[in-house]
């Protein structure tokens, strides 16, 4: 069940996410056994082993591109966190998602802003 | 009608699109004759002038959320056009855009390459 | 296969529309004869019968609401017309689409400008 | 950090929103400090005080368009509460989020009526 | 008020969602009596009342839509309730919403996963 | 560059769209040399090639979750096609399609009757 490319995928979860990231990949077991395999290879062995971006910059354009959808808040609290993980500042993620409200309207970015805070409020709450 | 911020914005857009962005401005000056500059407050002469995440970052994210959107390809043309006028390389650009399957879908990657293709051929005949 | 309901969606249509009004209520005969009497019933002959809301108003707000939604053009320039014929003014129709830029955001207002410039120089053009 | 704009945006949103109008503004202060500013400039401070459009109308258009988003009920319920203080009934609301059934789909409307309920509770308890 | 398509209607709300189908019709009568008819007319009245799809792919497409949009998780529950009830397994449920992450991405997905997991443990926990 | 996942994939894309499908695996070969392999692997190679679900009713869930979103014409037209090489029957495509009415809206429908249209047109022509 496991190969190189579910191994690279699943360290690059654990690096960005953490412990979340770990339970991300078996999340679904129960009833989708696997689909943790193939969001883990296509998107974290495949895509975010690709050179041609810093790991940072992925990480805040996929908060760009979560918050435009709208409607997937823990998705885009994960990818704060792999944000902050890959080095990005709070002031960097804040940016982005206000910068959304350019593209995909105010209510897009004060979603996105109240999982920033969330995931902030988290983050102090565990130093 | 103008002021600080909107010479900024405007500044903002010449810099970014070049002549197609002083263009943009007015591009609805029949119709609608203040929305050109509400965009150019707002967008260019607000959040295009914040400190904190640098101009080639910004039009990374702004590819990624419009190419999330799937239905914006003339915009999303435009702010990749802004990417590489704000120094970021091609690959950059097409990383950030194949990177949006995984939140979007594929349909909105492809319309997203598309862009990126024709924005790209229109610079090399330019060339 | 036809009732009172069908009768009084197809005057609205007409009404609302003109020609192409009638004959939007049979362009997929070809591909899905009841569409067009499904569309007709539910939209035409129920919800646009109601009271409660004037006609006016009520295409102004299918004006704002398929500005939302980004991708739908062709219709929003149907119900831009249908504004125009239930009496709104072309100042509110483009003070309505304006403002989807705060919910929405910019791509999908400016989409909305284009529809409306389109119907409005086709009015211009017809006079 | 203030001047006119913000000033009759701030007014607006008082005047549409009451003391849920007031806190808005200055919601994301602790993690997006200027956000709340560029929102009420922009939305309340421009395009709100545009002529052309009655207050009304306005709101029953930020409803429609909203609804049709389908992810935003916090901000939907902020713009029904906004529509009834600006003169709409009750009953006007309801047939614009029944209508965005036509536009958005049926899931999206039901959202809707979900959220103008909650609005109708709260204003019914506070009497 | 009530005719032979609203009859027909009820009684297919009643086979694919049980004593939910049941509520749904009414669940709006207190802000919008007549949303529920239009619903039942339409949707169940007239759509699913149509030879030339089997009501399980019916439910099967569903689930699939509902699953591209996102923002519609009680919706979707109802829906994977009512392919379970036309016939389909849990395989085939799960499938659908796997193979939307393709078009519509992974948080999309994994939001119908957890919409399904949720409805397969209710009916077990009612077994 | 090739193993067998992808190997499989390339014929489900064959079998399903024909020459189309062997020319969309390569079609950004010249900007993103790496994306036709990564959608081979993952929706063709992976999803398509599991059991649970027969391949004609895949394809009618694609056909829905892609009408669902609005924006992807093109890649509707592919799906359409691939229900049709997948055994489903025209009738089966617009049933499907029709019924997306109720969960997205007629804009989203009625385009994807029109990409119905055009795909059916196209095979009485080539026959």
């Amino acid at each position: 069940m496991s190969n190189d490319k579910t191994k690279k995928g699943r360290e690059m979860m654990a690096r960005l996410f953490g412990p979340a990231g770990e339970k991300a990949a078996n999340i679904f077991d129960d009833v989708a056994p696997d689909f943790g395999q193939y969001m883990t290879d296509h998107v974290y062995g495949d895509i975010y082993q690709r050179d041609g971006l810093d790991l940072k910059t992925r990480e805040l354009a996929a908060v760009a591109g979560i918050t435009a959808l709208g409607y997937a808040k823990p998705h885009l609290k994960t990818h704060i966190l792999g944000a902050l993980n890959a080095g990005a500042s709070r002031v960097e993620i804040i940016e982005v998602i206000m910068q959304m409200s350019a593209y995909a309207g105010f209510p897009a970015a004060t979603i996105g802003l109240m999982a920033a805070r969330e995931v902030f409020e988290k983050a102090n709450s565990e130093k």
